[in-house]
């Protein structure tokens, strides 16, 4: 087999068979085959595509490239969440506790944010003293202890991954339906979860910028992961603003708290998709029977202060050095030299808001990340006070900028700006949730 | 500028603007782009083609990479030749003679065969003693003498097509209009003619297996050339079957001769595509008015033996021991340990060949080479006996082979009795000639 011939044969769109993805995958992982084969091949692929059984052999051929976790020895359905990421998109905080609250058993790994895009590992990180490096055998004992543990991938995870999507980040290859759904699964599968609830993400701030491309993902992923034998559900939910009110490490945190504390009302977009979310676990894990069981089951969980509780010994189990102090006083994790409410121009209904470029606001004020060696400052950031299509009068902050260091104030304020359209009428309501696919 | 950015530009199907070829062309050859960008890059072009003017500038880019030859203190229009490639085409060796014994100004850079296509230099060191290894000078210098001199790449011509050729080659991104013809066109304008015939084969054994490839690429190459101000024409001629009846170096030296003594039928097609081709350079150096005015001076050139005498000039300026023998007895070049006849099972007439694998059976016998390091017996190969159409008994042999290394005669002839079906109706005559795009 050569892999010049394999190149040739899906430039014609012909599909692969097993053995030709063993060999790529095996070949690109072992050096044999260059990076200058591997970028051609995936420009092919981005240009003609994979079959649905290619896609599977490509997920289980990067999930066995290297170590796999074993979580069978752990009670119980093992079930993951996973964001295709978005802004101000908090979500993990709130549903991996709420789940083992309910007796699920959350054992996720999670990353980092990058872009106008937050991670799991940095808000957790805005907890003093929490560390989310972990061996897997600690990582399954605060599993075992808690229900829960969210941690940094561990160990030589997905190689194969790891270096294809190096050369796709320097190729122009990023942006392909297969490509992004075998490197999504394969990390999840290789981090041992029986079942999986993929929310992904569609509209200005999200990869996906369409619903229809959001739903092909979403069927690719959720076939990938039935067909190798894990129970998965898809939720396309909307990110045409940003979920949360809160963008920015700890004051996700604190968001994340809030609702779990019982401080955010229920037709909150953000409790409405963690309640969803949540809602698809418990049902996948067979905790639930149905929509109506789990949420009672979540709501109840979430008004005993179980949720909360939870979370609180996550973070101690992490090494926070006083959870306890951060939930009962959240606002903590916020401390700033400087709060700035933003102004608009003029007055109006929030006709469009572009969630990438508040999620590139809060980066500039040190939140996110433009390169990944960027240190982060887990306590500044940006809260909302408006939301699409809500009123804007004139001088009223439309939000909070939370500020250290000034010095790309300006230009976080002009991208925070800039990202809201108003208009004279008000527009009507678009949906938070655009499907399910299972 | 970034690599990245452009390949993602090219992935969406949008025109490079010419300060980005020139980016990218530039920045490949001097190594700050490396070749797994510019595979990707290329394979979006193989998907998206490239606009005319991005043809012309790349095309452009990769002539001046290196050093360009100034023929313009030789007399005259220079007017060169190119086929893309076929079996048994031995046109350069009957034309280059003719069109200079007609007052043309032939400085041309040739190839070597690889694969099923022959090439000239191969057929030239047939004859003992030649070298078509020369420096510049001394290769206008035979020009200036004699009209006509054909030479291997002398200096560093084009080294960007060197590198992207061979980056293709291993990446699947071969067959693509504008990657084609942007080689050889920067290989043709880098050796400094000014005029230039292009022999576009389509067919069973050309690398454009159908007409409307060939076309493609015929009217590719010709805006290429007159963009960037040299006279070209293109004609689209046969090769589903081979064109000349000898495929082998010696053999198509031999044949050559045969033409340019008058040995060979103005009906035969060899001599009629040698016509044309010769007719159009003439009229593209403004030597002749119109096509019978060109006829008729290559005929009488012919005729009056001044086209042998200008190769017999050739051969000698090129090294060769005793080119007068060679024209006078040109079966010395062919003298081999056995001569094979090879017989069909069954009669009929002929309905189909495929070229290239009779291309194949001759480089099996030592013609050609499989990989660029195989070394050549100028002396071996076959004569085909029939062509399309043609009619043949039982037991009546289509080809002969010349063989001095009978280990691979097997297969040879295999590989010729596979390329030849016979069919029980006269199939209907197909044109030689398919079109001139100017």
């Amino acid at each position: 087999m050569r892999m010049v011939d394999l190149i040739a044969k899906k430039r014609r769109g012909e599909a692969h068979t097993h053995a030709e993805i063993d060999f790529i995958i095996s070949g690109y992982v072992n050096g044999s085959i260059p990076d200058y084969q591997m970028s051609a091949w995936m420009m092919a692929v981005c240009w003609q595509g994979m079959e649905e059984d290619e896609v599977s052999r490509l997920t289980f051929d990067m999930m066995n490239s290297g170590d796999v976790v074993d979580l069978s020895d752990l009670p119980g359905v093992k079930v993951d969440k996973h964001s295709t990421g978005g802004v101000g998109d908090t979500t993990t905080l709130v549903i991996a506790p709420l789940v083992a609250a309910c007796g699920g058993t959350v054992a996720k790994m999670s990353g980092r944010g990058l872009g106008h895009t937050g991670g799991t590992l940095d808000k957790l990180e805005a907890v003093p003293g929490v560390c989310v490096e972990k061996e897997i055998e600690e990582f399954k004992d605060i599993v075992r202890k808690n229900g829960l543990c969210v941690i940094g991938q561990s160990g030589n995870l997905v190689p194969a991954d790891k270096l294809m999507y190096a050369l796709r980040d320097v190729t122009g290859t990023v942006e392909s339906i297969p490509l992004i759904a075998s490197s999504i699964m394969s990390k999840k599968l290789a981090a041992g979860t029986d079942a999986i609830v993929l929310d992904v993400k569609t509209g200005s701030g999200a990869f996906m910028q369409t619903v229809e491309d959001a739903r092909r993902l979403s069927e690719t992923m959720v076939r990938i992961g039935n067909s190798l034998g894990r129970r998965t559900v898809a939720i396309i939910t909307d990110m045409d603003q940003p979920l949360g009110m809160a963008i920015g490490n700890g004051l996700e945190v604190k968001e994340a708290i809030d609702v779990l504390s019982g401080r955010v009302s229920e037709s909150d977009p953000l409790y409405q998709v963690c309640m969803l979310l949540a809602s698809n676990m418990l049902k996948l894990a067979g905790l639930a029977a149905d929509d109506g069981d789990a949420e009672a089951q979540l709501t109840d969980a979430l008004k005993e202060g179980r949720g909360l509780k939870k979370l609180q010994d996550m973070l101690t189990a992490l090494g926070a050095e006083d959870a306890g102090a951060v939930i009962a006083d959240p606002e903590c994790l916020c401390k700033v030299k400087q709060k700035v409410p933003v102004t608009l121009d003029g007055e109006g209904y929030i006709s469009a808001m572009y969630a990438a470029d508040i999620g590139n606001a809060a980066q500039m004020l040190g939140a996110g990340r433009a390169e990944k060696t960027d240190v982060i400052d887990p306590a500044v950031g940006l809260v909302m006070h408006k939301r699409m299509g809500e009123y804007v009068a004139a001088g009223e902050p439309i939000a909070t900028m939370y500020v250290n260091d000034g010095s790309r104030l300006d230009g976080a304020i002009a991208a925070l700006k800039g990202a809201i359209k108003l208009g004279k009428d008000k527009p009507a309501a678009a949906p938070m949730v655009h499907g399910i696919v299972q």
